[in-house]
């Protein structure tokens, strides 16, 4: 389908490979995780990190665990499939995709109990392998949306880290950019260094660099009189969650750039699976935030930043009313206002 | 005339003492600028800096070489005099203020060549308290004129550190909050951590806190969420250089600043003396803007937080169009446009 430029996970010749995250940017360094403890560690050291990747790492994991070994009867089999789910779902509690992937796994296993250990096992990996190849191909159809958007000259600016090292490879606003990459389109992108925690600044730009992107770094506060002075012709984020009134909760900072986008009459678009879309709520309000500690502002690697009694307000997200959005990438196409209309008609016809 | 909460620099009992601010936001330690070299070594260390304040130190530093010493002769005085001008001249080469000071000192001490050495060293101590307290009184000015816009009840926002840490001790935007404090009024001010450099998070949050106003620290891009979501209903920024339409050079971040402003509908104010004015130039397009290195960016604390590689856009201010500015607090009054007229009008108004 697309050749990848950087892999965070790969499970070839029954071996699991994933990037080592924690030595990003400075190093690009590909580990082995030989079993069920290493894969474990992993995923608490964040050397994997991102939701649809831990998705996909959970459902290789099992592979990892039950591959190469023989078992008697099915119980046996399922006996270690338990203790292997338990050990991975006990890793990142409140990372939802290890569970849709770990449940979807047993499913899988329970279905096919009539079969062969062997059987099952290779079965298995086939479903582990599914997890992967749906998220790849979702995040090709988004890059592949949108890299309509971006033209010869297209210079482009986006926030946070919506990208391929928290996925299969692709991601949702940079597979749009790696998509267009592949199309031999000149372009280049701006990048939001994307405060307290960088992601911008440590994984955005690296991922841009990997494809030969041209790419920038600045700092968010540098994001108007860039868009003013270097010619910035597109915004094109993540989203964390989607509204039916396309109000979009994503990485705080977000609201401000679709204001600045509004006043110079430039296009922000959202880049997002059809997953991110809650369609129980009607609007953005509705969206809880997630206010986090007040030592992420006022420590940087372990220095005060800050007079230590100072008061802090950090949320992490924001949210951008969908009267300001252009548009919103997905893999079924891009969604344009009114969005209420058009986010039900395609949950009619996803679910049709 | 007010009392300060501290001091950056106070010559007392024929004693310089000056806060180190390379202890802050940490910790306020005074320490006594005893000789000539000492002065120049805490220039050159920071531990005095900013502008205003650092042609105090000058002219401080000046009474300091030459107070309890005898001189047979004004040739033998003035000869001491050039080498403390020279010494301390030489220790930020481009900082203006400096060289206005000691070249001030000097002319002072050429028009009374006539007195008693004793006596020439007493007017010129009485010089540098001049110097000290024509800065005194514009900030306070600039406070008391900027005051009457703080009401019970306003969530104000400022970015970057226009406060009393570079100069006698009050500042020009912060001199605002400073003086409306001494008026009992009830507000509260956000405070953009101002990236790069973070002198919003080191400096001005610290500020604040010393006046016991209820201060906030945010991310710089958590300003348009914090506007919409805390009901911020004024923004009061410094300046470095006003054109005569009122195009405004600050640091980095202000433009988005205002057009967040605007976009909410809340007023922008800009705080600054007289001499911030450039009367020679018709708009902010004229005003050159400082690059600086891209380490700023891709270093922090000695750290690598992004590609060692990454191209860098690292300007040091922006342009905020007069359109923008609902108003300019100066020691004169507010000014509101239109600016062209009003800033002219000004401008005879001093000269007359």
């Amino acid at each position: 389908m697309i050749r990848l430029k950087f892999k965070p996970v790969e499970f070839k010749n029954n071996k699991l490979i994933v990037i080592d995250q924690t030595k990003l940017p400075a190093k690009l360094e590909y580990i082995e995780l030989k079993n069920v403890n290493a894969v474990c560690r992993a995923i608490k050291k964040l050397v994997v990190r991102g939701a649809p990747l831990l998705g996909i790492i959970a459902g290789y994991g099992v592979v990892v665990g039950l591959i190469n070994k023989k078992f008697n009867s099915f119980e046996s089999l399922y006996k270690e499939f338990k203790k292997i789910k338990e050990k991975i779902g006990k890793t990142r509690p409140t990372a939802y995709n290890l569970f849709y992937a770990l449940d979807r796994m047993e499913r899988c296993l329970i279905t096919n109990k009539e079969k062969k250990s062997e059987e099952i096992i290779k079965i298995l990996k086939r479903e582990a392998d599914n997890i992967y190849k749906e998220d790849l191909e979702i995040s090709y159809k988004i890059g592949l949306n949108g890299s309509k958007l971006i033209k010869n000259g297209t210079r482009a600016l986006t926030h946070c880290n919506a990208g391929g090292l928290a996925t299969s490879g692709l991601g949702t606003a940079l597979s749009v950019f790696f998509i267009a990459k592949t199309q031999n389109k000149k372009f280049e992108v701006f990048v939001d260094e994307t405060r307290p925690l960088l992601q911008g600044a440590r994984l955005t730009t690296w991922e841009l660099m990997q494809w030969g992107i041209k790419t920038t770094l600045i700092t968010d506060n540098m994001a108007g009189y860039t868009i003013k002075t270097r010619g910035i012709n597109i915004i094109i984020t993540g989203a964390d969650r989607i509204a039916l009134n396309g109000d979009t909760a994503n990485k705080i900072g977000t609201y401000s750039l679709a204001v600045l986008a509004k006043y110079h009459k430039i296009p922000f678009y959202i880049a997002a699976p059809i997953t991110t879309f809650d369609f129980s709520l009607r609007r953005g309000s509705e969206i809880p935030i997630e206010e986090r500690e007040a030592s992420e502002l006022k420590k940087f690697n372990g220095k005060m930043i800050a007079p230590e009694k100072v008061n802090v307000f950090n949320p992490a997200f924001d949210i951008t009313p969908g009267e300001l959005i252009t548009g919103i990438i997905t893999e079924y196409g891009i969604i344009k206002p009114p969005y209420k209309k058009n986010i039900e008609e395609l949950k009619r016809k996803i679910n049709e």
